[in-house]
């Protein structure tokens, strides 16, 4: 990968809105841990837990808030979020090269597709009848086009992407390696002895901004389409059913697994292998933790619910999983046993 | 997509004897759910849920059981499995272009493999050798059949599937994008101080009507083959590991994994996340519901299982899980206070 | 596939360095199960309860252990560790095709790319800038590499593989169809209304000998690399977030999933659905048991933790999540009562 250019710490404070405090002159033309970082390297402190590790930093600049300023012996800049602060700097010394503009002699475009002026098109992808990929838009080696795809302007699929009939992205959609988009959803219909197939006729839509991460699966409708709105942020290995609509800003750990039906609110947060049931409606800004299955609508916007049960040693789990299969008969014996007092319930 | 044929309510309800009430001249082309559909749209109700949409659902006729039908003002077709009949006519309406027949010129086919004529072979695939395709086959772009693969009439990979060596598929399997079957099985032997790999000299063998989702995995056998018998129905992201049995009409939904060696007997079915460990068997007919470990043998055919635990708010479930961990100190305690009367145990 | 090789059953014991009892000049040429094998074929006893099938096994020769050698009435081959003999007699009976030498004339190699001698290019697949492919190493068809990916002698990708910008394997990695290695990794920081995502610029580095399984992520490191130390051994769809750290022959069965920055020992074991969250550390030998989730760090070398729950039948389990959701209410009701004796802390 290319070397980055330098910038100066004044550049940055300026460029950012941040407040420097110390030399503005230093040059820095990479990002770096507060552990590892030197001289040439932006650092940040978000997660408190790192916070003792601001003494002995090396590195060329710290992106903090102005709470830990103080601690911050060299070179910071002061932002009143590190974090976010950090992530536009960084977008500066990002030099992976993108897939080069102009359409791989190896790919294969269907006649009928319509492709903006300066669209990349990778080696080896497929892009099928009657799809329209607009400016900007990148599709990387690999990747499948079925029919009547549309790609908003700037779309990027990294490669080996799949999309199905009829999928339409807005804007700025950014799908990582392996997912899967517009599969069949799970649809069978028992007939006595065996099953059929349930056709999946609609397809799915996702708004600008989404990003889509690596093996990760949105299937098609049933009837009518899956849809994602705006801003959704879904990590690799997730998995949404078919006709799911999942709002705006929503962001979801990997292996998060929607059920078909289910309706999500925006701006909620789901942890790692959470999970909904199908055919249910969470509200907005519902957080949702680790291993955590929701099985029946949440209507209180904003609340945060759990199910997920953090290791314990084998020993001690096993006498709790004991307890807890014998509890009922436990119950059932303390409960018989004559209170010393009358006053229960 | 193209748009459908039309139907007349006259023509659906006697190719499927279906009863019809209503009006046998109106004409419908696609489907629609009980909210969304208009007059030229199919609708049905399977789900109770929804029950109270058939009121202003405005449809061109929708498909209820004879228990609805009174509640049902407009057209509407009588069914004994209302799902089953709605997945048949909804087959009528399905416009989706299949992989196009003949052998794209960027498909890679080895000289030794057997191709029926008819066959269809998209941009970018490649069959290995010895590989035989008969009547019906569709493979879709960028899949790979390694060698020895058996395809039977009709099976269609959609795109980007991975089949091993010597993989063996009967009818009209349909297998969806990004996933790979005949992957070598977890077999590692431990040498002291390091890993050695187990071969898998093993294959995978499919049953005919089976359907596997998109990025699951069914890995090849150690020794002997991984099988899948007819009409196993696998969600996306499945897990089947090593030396499986699956009996015949077992529907696995997503996040469902089995360990290397279980059987698991016919008719099953596995709700989302549900899994089992390895070298068990599972009887006919069993249920295993959502976030399910199933951990032992089942012998009684046709049981219900569980031990998925649903979401809680977040301070409910943290007391929960406190009075949990505690709860053989407490119950102690509360067994060594000594009872009132003599008779407990 | 083509037949195997016979070995004699006293060649096996020589090169093996195994205890032969019975017939040196029988001959096998494949392996079977205790239940299946046959007069040409290995099997083995490893899993004690497979002991039952020592009597009726018709294989011509079994490698069991010394405490099973009396319950063998045919030829076995004694050895110390019986599954390891196993693996290294079966890799001799391990026929299946490599991808061929050469660059198949469908593979897109970049003229920057630097191959050595000898290196094995499947159909249709993509070797992008500056990537270095070391002697023996084998990309199967449609694996896509994209810039400066270094891969160590003797690496094989079966197919379908992706490698992120900078991605760098050592010394015979083997990765298993649909595997991606270096796709961003889930960084996305909160901008008040929306997220903006956060530049993925690090990469991976896997040690020589591991093992990535079939539509597995390991994701690109935020800064700095995800890192897999030698050995590690990775089964189908597990998750690997950025910035991780996992410790020389680590093994993590299905479904594993570790959040980023989490930092894992040597030689520990993650059974099938097992996870780990972000930012915590895991020493040396540490065993998690399936379905479990370690929430905080573990510093004790060689412990094991769980928090699955098994199975129960669904009634049974209705009743325990019950008494479980209600467990505050009653110890309280039963801590209420007035104990008949004053003894309790």
């Amino acid at each position: 990968m290319n070397p980055s250019e330098f910038y100066t710490l004044a550049e940055l404070a300026d460029r950012f809105a941040l407040t420097l405090v110390g030399d503005g002159e230093h040059r820095v033309n990479c990002v770096g841990t507060l552990a590892e970082a030197g001289p040439d390297a932006v650092g940040f402190l978000s997660n408190p837990a790192y916070r003792n590790q601001l003494a002995d930093c090396r590195a060329g600049v710290i992106i903090v808030s102005e709470a830990d300023s103080a601690d911050c012996p060299g070179n910071h800049l002061i932002a009143r979020q590190p974090y976010l602060a950090y992530a536009r700097i960084a977008a500066l010394f990002d030099t992976r090269p993108a897939t080069p503009p102009g359409r791989h002699a190896s790919a294969v475009i269907h006649p009928s597709a319509t492709l903006a002026s300066g669209v990349a098109i990778g080696a080896g992808a497929y892009i099928g009848p009657d799809c329209v990929l607009e400016a900007g838009v990148s599709v990387g080696p690999g990747c499948v086009l079925a029919s009547d795809v549309h790609l908003g302007e700037g779309c990027r699929l990294i490669a080996r992407v799949s999309l199905g009939d009829g999928v339409r992205l807005g804007k700025r959609v950014l799908i990582h390696p392996g997912a899967v988009i517009g599969a069949d959803g799970f649809g069978i219909a028992h007939a006595g002895s065996h099953w059929e197939k349930v056709p999946q006729l609609g397809s799915v839509r996702i708004g600008d901004d989404c990003e889509i991460g690596a093996n990760s699966c949105i299937d098609r409708g049933a009837i009518g389409d899956t849809v994602l709105e705006e801003d959704v942020r879904i990590d690799n290995l997730c998995q949404i059913g078919h006709n799911c609509h999942i709002g705006a800003h929503t962001a979801m750990a990997a292996f998060t697994g929607i059920a078909g039906s289910t309706r999500i609110g925006k701006n909620c947060l789901f942890a790692g292998r959470a999970g909904a049931h199908g055919h249910i409606e969470i509200a907005d800004g519902v957080t949702v933790s680790a291993m955590t299955m929701v099985k029946k609508s949440i209507s209180e916007p904003g609340t945060v619910w759990s199910s997920g049960i953090p290791a314990q040693p084998m020993r001690e789990w096993q006498k709790t999983l004991g307890h807890l299969r014998r509890l009922g008969v436990t119950l059932k014996k303390l409960r018989a046993r004559r209170p010393a007092s009358g006053k229960e319930e």
